[in-house]
């Protein structure tokens, strides 16, 4: 028996840092210093790059090459990258691979994107329950190269349905003629594997786990999704949250300095130009109010601060609650007690600033102008709050993704009901 | 030899929903329901509740019910809590652990707050060069029930310091004599104490690592940091950067409906009043031009639209620099570099609306309007997005976490420099 190269420790401090420097070129640039790699560092490196640049480098590179570098990757891996070359490369790519995994690669892109089985890893080291601590040993030597994880061993039946979950660690520390069944964990937490990736890698965040076993609908045993993929599902799903929640931009899905300008361009106009058709209303609300307008010059002065404030408000409240529903502490079924305290958290807000804001715009301006802009204040924090809680309730219950209803969305459609609440006041008030 | 309870797999899926549960309750609600739970149940729902929510139910609990609990947790997870408490209780809770775990807790709590000696494991099994794997194997099973995990193995030398990482697979797999050192990766990544808790777990993220060596400034080893918490710490981490970039929000650190509505306002007051003050700019500045608005009340009409694109340029850059920041991608030096990117972003999205909206308007409204508005938008969007780029990277420069430097901020300062930009135009072209 020979001692293989360990993998996870194959990826070394100065690999890391070659990767992080090829990540950062151009797509071109990268291609060339890509050729002048050794064999293994490009094994090495290739894996950590994103899928959307493997695919790049695969259309940059000789296909003896490519082939080489497709053989090394993981099947889970190998089914992300499929996804992301042009159709027909990826039949050529897989017509290169041996049957055994072209099968394993082909048998995870059946499943959904997105999903557990397009993520998992199906070279899996599983054991029997009638075996004892010491046969199980023997089996992790004999077998064990190839499994993607020794640590998390799932435990089947002859009909390889799935009984529970046993570890390296209890085999190993137990005594030898301890059966299998007695060191397994009936209760381990389990996934199918057409659940979303993002459920199921909160769940390994959730519940501290190496690895959770995938299983069919007849609870027979598919995979293992390790903690690793978890991680940068995570990664992608929460840069993807933070990209939307701050400025509606589509997430780059590569190294900022690796994508092109034009791409960044495209990644940000289509929110822009959605975000501009929505304020085209408040230009609409503020011509309905033009002679009000006219007749008090005053009022314009306090409008970017008002629906500037609104829209701050309305982003806070989606912003807590998308994220509270992406980890689960908010759920669609609370939509009435979310309203309940995002109303009473806008209205003490909205109080504060006009309470404090009243006296001042007295002094600085007059009294009236104070009256209209510090009840516009509170009704305006009031309705922001409760609107920017209620949006990503509400999509996610129609079935539309609440991180979309982010903050720019909230604040740009709280802009216009919040210019109709000021012209609304300050006409009772005014005039 | 006993066989001892899989700390891992104890944490079953029945346990993961009563947790979740409780998470979700009112703080007084929750001491009545853990009061209910037996010890193990108690033990394993304390231990997956945030640190903030433990430290209340440590005020709720009685102390011997305390001491069961505290006894129970991982040293580093109890030095978080210790954190949350009042020093008082503290230094009671600190009183009741065994000579060693008080030892162990306490040397974590020496580190810096977010460092790597606060979220490392103490309870490591290390292997020394000279021995063979079956040696190794004899040890493991001898020593390893205490150790946090079994599947990095750091290998040191007679004077404590660290010369490499091995892992129980290969000590499994490899061939009894082999010596450990040949198992041994000695490029494997290594942290210091001192080194910051995102960083630390980046890493863990971006090597695929289950966990990572802390060693002190004689590169002698102190602990370990496993995989669960990168997880929890980037999870921490994520949320903050979410709550933050889409709303300007302190992130609640517990889940949404136990933090009561007192706690939420004060979570997003601060930035509120911060972003109102800085609101005021804007009525500064329209006060300036209030004569222009008073000739020409059309002008008007377009603010909300006109400070509303820039902003979203603005916290569109700002977003995408911030997580580049964050991520790696990008660092201060590329300062140069990210404004010569952005200049082009922010002139060719001002450039489409431009002239998209000049026909448009010059049939809604007249062509001197049209023509303020258009270049005001090519002005704004180029001028937004250079300031949303360079904001995070001047943030970082001076020591301050890009975070803050969030969306809002971005758009609200843009919006007081966005009116300067369109009455400046509107004064060449219309007075």
């Amino acid at each position: 028996m020979e001692v293989e190269a360990p993998t996870e420790e194959m990826r070394t401090a100065e690999s890391l840092a070659l990767t992080e420097e090829l990540a950062r070129l151009e797509p071109e640039d990268r291609a060339v210093e890509f050729r002048k790699l050794g064999k293994d560092a490009a094994a090495m490196a290739f894996d950590a790059l994103d899928p959307p640049q493997q695919a790049e480098l695969v259309d940059a590179l000789t296909s003896d090459r490519v082939r080489e570098l497709i053989t090394e990757l993981d099947p889970d891996d190998r089914a992300r990258l499929l996804d992301e070359v042009p159709a027909g490369v990826a039949r050529r790519l897989l017509a290169q691979l041996s049957p055994r995994e072209r099968w394993m690669t082909a048998d995870l892109l059946g499943y959904p994107p997105e999903s557990a089985g397009r993520i998992m890893s199906p070279e899996v080291l599983s054991l029997h329950a009638g075996q004892s601590a010491e046969e199980a040993l023997t089996r992790v030597r004999a077998r064990g190269r190839d499994a993607e994880t020794l640590y998390v061993l799932p435990v089947r039946d002859r009909q390889r349905r799935l009984l529970g979950v046993t570890s390296l660690r209890d085999i190993v520390l137990a005594e030898p003629e301890t059966g299998v069944s007695e060191l397994m964990n009936a209760d381990h937490p389990v996934v199918s594997a057409y659940d979303d990736q993002e459920k199921v890698a909160r769940l390994i965040q959730e519940a501290d786990l190496l690895a959770v076993p995938v299983v069919d609908r007849e609870h027979r045993l598919l995979g293992l999704v390790t903690v690793d993929d978890a991680l940068e599902v995570l990664e992608i799903e929460d840069t993807e949250d933070i990209a939307r929640a701050g400025g509606g931009v589509e997430p780059l899905r590569a190294p900022y300095f690796s994508v092109s300008v034009q791409k960044i361009v495209r990644s940000r106009i289509v929110w822009l130009t959605l975000l501009i058709a929505a304020a085209t209303l408040t230009v609409t609300v503020l011509s309905a109010f033009e002679a009000t307008l006219e007749q008090v010059v005053t009022l314009s002065l306090f409008i970017p601060l008002l629906i500037g404030t609104g829209g701050n408000c309305g982003a806070q409240a989606a912003t807590t609650i998308t994220r509270a529903l992406a980890v689960g502490d908010v759920r669609i079924a609370d939509l009435p007690s979310v309203l309940a305290r995002e109303v009473r958290v806008g209205l003490m807000l909205g109080a504060v600033f006009a309470i404090v804001g009243f006296p001042l715009i007295t002094v600085l301006f007059d009294r009236d102008i104070a009256e209209v802009v510090s009840l516009s204040l509170l009704a305006t924090c009031t309705w922001a709050t409760l609107v920017g809680g209620m949006l990503p309730l509400a999509a996610s219950r129609a079935g539309i993704d609440p991180a979309v209803v982010s903050a720019p969305l909230v604040t740009t459609l709280v802009d216009a009901t919040g210019l109709l609440i000021y012209f609304g006041i300050a006409q009772v008030i005014l005039i």
